[in-house]
C-alpha cells in the first residue's frame, strides 16, 4: 500500500475509533494511558513481560480494555504507544534495554500502516537514532509502510487536578503523516494537542521540563542548608517569596527528589549525542546538590543522637518518594534508611501505601512506638497519616517535610 | 515619651494620614513608591543628593509629593522610607555606601517617635548590623524612641499588570510595635501585607526571589547553546515547555540578564556573614553561566564575521537591561558593545529609549542603514521598535530575544 493510501485508511480508523490500540508497558504511565483510551471508545491491548502487572489490569475488567504478555497480538493493533521505563544503569547512564526490547518485538510483528507512538522520556535524537532506524530495516524488507511518533507522556502521578485529559499533549512525527495521524488519535481523548516541528524538539522539551524541576528542587536545597545556617526556617522564606505574584514559583525541599523523572531526566540530557558544545554545569551541579542531600539528613540525624554503645532506633514516616503514591523507585527515604543501617541504627518505618520493604513490615503508629525510638525521620508526607500523634512525641523529629506544620512541639526540628 | 505611647501617637496619625513620609533616594523604586504614598494623601517628600532627581520629581508637580537635597527635613517626617541602590563594589562585594549614608543622616535628624523603613534589598542581617546597630547609638544617647521595619521593593520595571498597589508586601519589624506601624503604613496603599517573623527571614525571601530568577534565565541560556549545538530552537522548545500546566514556569534567554537586582542580589546573598556553612554552588554557576553569556554572543558575532583587513560594523538594537525601560545598568549589550571594540569592531545602536551613550547618539533605523552594516545583533527587544524593517535585511541578524519571530528571512539567527 502506498503511505498516502495507508494514511487516509488509518486516519478513518482513528476518527471512528475503530482502530485498536496497543500500549506496551502498563506501569505507571501505560496503564492510565490504557484506561483513558480504553475509556474513549478503542479496543485497547496492554503488552507487559510482567505477568503481575498484565492481571492486575485484566482482573480490573476495564471496558474494551484487555492485558497480555502475548506481544504478537501487537500485529493485531493499528496504533502502538510505547510506555516503556527508561531508567539509568548503576553507572548513571541511559538504560535503553526497555525501548531496545519494544522496538525489536515491534520490528518482529510490524504489519503495514502501523503507527508507532513512543511516550517513554529519552536523549534526543533517540526516537530517530535508536527506534526509527531499526523499524526501517524491517518496513524496507519486505516494503512495509509504517508511522512513527514521539509524544512525551506529562503524567504526574498524585495530582488531583491535571491527568492525561486536561494537559496538553505535545506530538512530533517523523515525517508530515506521522504528524498528522498522531494529532488525530491524541485529539480524540486529550483537550489540547501541541504541535512539535520535530522529533527532536519534542524530546529535548520533556527533558528540559523536568530538568526544570531538578534545578529549583536543588536550588531550593542549597537556600534551605543556607537559612539553616543562618537559623532561620525555610519554609516561612518559601511562603513568603510564594506572595509574589509574578516570576516566581515555589518548589518545596524534603529528603532529596526521587522517582523515576526528574532525577533520571537529566542523565538522558547529560548522554544525548551530539551536545558536547554545551557542559551543562548548573544541571551536573543541581544532580550534586540532590544526592547529597541525602547525606546532610543523615549527618544531621547523627548530630541529633550521637553514637553510644546503645543501639539508637529510628522511624521513618513515609517512604515512597513523593506523597500519596506506593512508588518507591529512586526514593531518597531509602537511600537514608541504607545509610544510617550502615552507620548501626536500627530501622522501622511506617508508610500506610507500602506494605513492606527490605525485609521489614511497616509498624503501627502510636505514642508509645514513636516514644520507644530515639528519632522520627519524616521523609514523605503521605496525606492519609495522622500527624496528630506526633503532638506530644518525647522523641525528636527531623520533618524534611514540613507535614508537621500545624503542630507546637518543641522536639520538631524542620530542615 | 514611652515607646507605648509613641506607637499610639504615630498610629493614628499614619492611619488618619496626617503623618508625614520622606522617602530617601528618588531613582526606580523611590519615585515609584513616593507617587504611590503621596496619592494615597500622605505629605511626601522625596529626598536625593542627586539634584537632577530632586528637579525632575519637583516638575512633575505630583499631588502631596515635593522633592529636596536638603536631608535636614528628615526631622519632619514621622515616617521615614529607605529606598537608595545597593550596588556592587568592581570586585563584585556589596556596596552598603548609599544604606551608610542615609543611616548616617537620619542618625543626624533623628526625632522621637520615627518609624524607619528600609525598602533595599540588602544582605540577610543587614538592617539589623546597619541601620538598627547605628540608630539605637544615637537613640540610647538622648533617650529617644524609634521603630525600625525591614520591607523589601518587589518593582518590576515595565510591569504592566503588577505595581505597588496590587503586589503583596513583605513587612518585617525589629520589635512588635515596629511591625504593627509598618503594617498599618503599607495597609494604607497596598491591597495586601505579608507578615514575615523577623528582619532576617524577609531579607532573605526577597534575595531568594531575584536568585530563583537568577538561577532560572542562567538555566535557560545553558539550554539554550545545548539547543544550539542540536541545531534546535530553544524558543520552540520554551513554547512547547510552557504548555505543561504546572510545575513549569517559562524564562527566556537573551544577552545576559542585566539591571540592579537579577544580577545583584545573588552576591548580596553569598555576602551574607555567617552563612559560611553553605557554599551556594548552584548561585555561583549561575553567576558565571550569566557572566559567559555576552560573550558567548560576541563569539557567534565574530565567527559570523570573521576579521578581515575591513572594518567590520555592528549595529545594536535596544542597549537598556529590559524590554521598555531606559535603565542601561548592568547591560549586558554594552558588554557585548565593548568587547566587539576591543576586537575591532566599529559600534553603532538604535534604542528609541536611550538617547545617546558612550559618546554615542542613537541612529535612525532604515532599510538603507542595516543594509550598511555588516551584522546587526538585537539586545534589547522594546515594544516600539519597528521591527518590519529587518523582514528584508542583507545583513545578517543575530536575534538574542526572539523580537523577529514573524519575520521570516534566511539570514536572523536566533540564539
Amino acid at each position: 500500500m502506498k503511505k498516502s493510501g495507508a494514511l487516509s485508511v488509518l486516519k478513518k480508523k482513528i476518527s471512528n475509533q475503530t482502530a485498536i490500540v496497543g500500549i506496551i508497558g502498563i506501569g505507571v504511565v501505560g496503564r492510565s494511558l490504557s484506561k483513558i483510551v480504553a475509556s474513549s471508545g478503542f479496543k485497547t491491548i496492554g503488552f507487559d513481560i510482567d505477568e503481575r502487572k498484565v492481571t492486575t489490569v485484566s482482573k480490573q475488567k476495564h471496558k474494551n480494555l484487555t492485558a497480555t504478555s502475548n506481544f504478537s497480538y501487537l500485529s493485531n493493533c493499528d496504533v502502538i504507544c510505547i510506555c516503556v521505563p527508561t531508567p539509568l544503569t548503576r553507572k548513571n547512564k541511559p538504560d535503553f534495554s526497555f525501548i531496545k526490547k519494544s522496538t525489536e518485538t515491534i520490528f518482529g510483528n510490524l504489519r503495514d500502516g502501523q503507527l508507532i507512538i513512543l511516550e517513554s522520556s529519552i536523549c534526543v535524537g533517540a526516537t530517530r537514532g535508536l527506534v526509527y532506524k531499526k523499524l526501517k530495516s524491517s518496513a524496507k524488507k519486505d516494503n512495509k509502510k509504517f508511522f512513527l511518533a514521539y509524544s512525551p507522556e506529562r503524567i504526574d502521578p498524585g495530582n488531583k487536578k491535571y491527568n492525561i485529559v486536561n494537559t496538553p499533549k505535545i506530538v512530533s512525527g517523523i515525517d508530515k503523516e506521522s504528524l498528522i495521524l498522531a494529532k488525530v488519535f491524541y485529539k480524540t481523548f486529550t483537550k489540547k494537542v501541541i504541535i512539535a516541528s520535530s522529533l527532536e524538539t519534542a524530546e529535548l522539551a520533556k527533558l528540559f521540563e523536568n530538568t526544570f524541576r531538578l534545578i529549583n528542587i536543588s536550588f531550593v536545597h542549597e537556600i534551605a542548608s543556607y537559612a539553616k545556617s543562618l537559623d532561620l526556617d525555610i519554609w516561612e522564606i518559601i511562603r513568603l517569596a510564594k506572595t509574589k505574584p509574578f516570576g516566581f514559583l515555589a518548589h518545596y525541599p524534603g529528603p532529596g527528589v526521587g522517582g523515576h523523572c526528574i532525577p533520571v531526566d537529566p542523565y538522558y540530557l547529560l548522554n544525548t549525542q551530539n551536545s558536547k558544545r554545551s557542559n551543562l554545569s548548573l544541571v551536573k551541579q543541581a544532580l550534586f546538590i540532590n544526592k547529597v542531600r541525602p547525606h546532610e539528613i543523615v549527618r544531621y540525624a547523627n548530630h541529633l543522637i550521637p553514637k553510644t554503645g546503645k543501639k539508637r532506633i529510628v522511624l521513618f514516616i513515609g517512604i515512597s518518594y513523593k506523597p500519596d503514591v506506593s512508588d518507591i523507585r529512586q526514593s531518597k527515604a531509602l537511600v537514608i534508611w541504607e545509610i544510617l543501617e550502615k552507620n548501626g541504627w536500627k530501622v522501622s518505618y511506617h508508610d500506610p501505601l507500602v506494605e513492606s520493604y527490605n525485609g521489614k513490615k511497616s509498624v503501627k503508629l502510636s505514642k508509645n512506638y514513636i516514644n520507644s525510638t530515639n528519632l522520627v525521620i519524616i521523609t514523605t508526607n503521605h496525606s492519609s497519616i495522622n500527624y496528630s500523634v506526633f503532638a506530644k512525641s518525647k522523641t525528636l523529629i527531623i520533618d524534611t517535610r514540613n507535614a508537621l506544620k500545624n503542630i507546637n512541639n518543641s522536639n520538631i526540628i524542620r530542615i
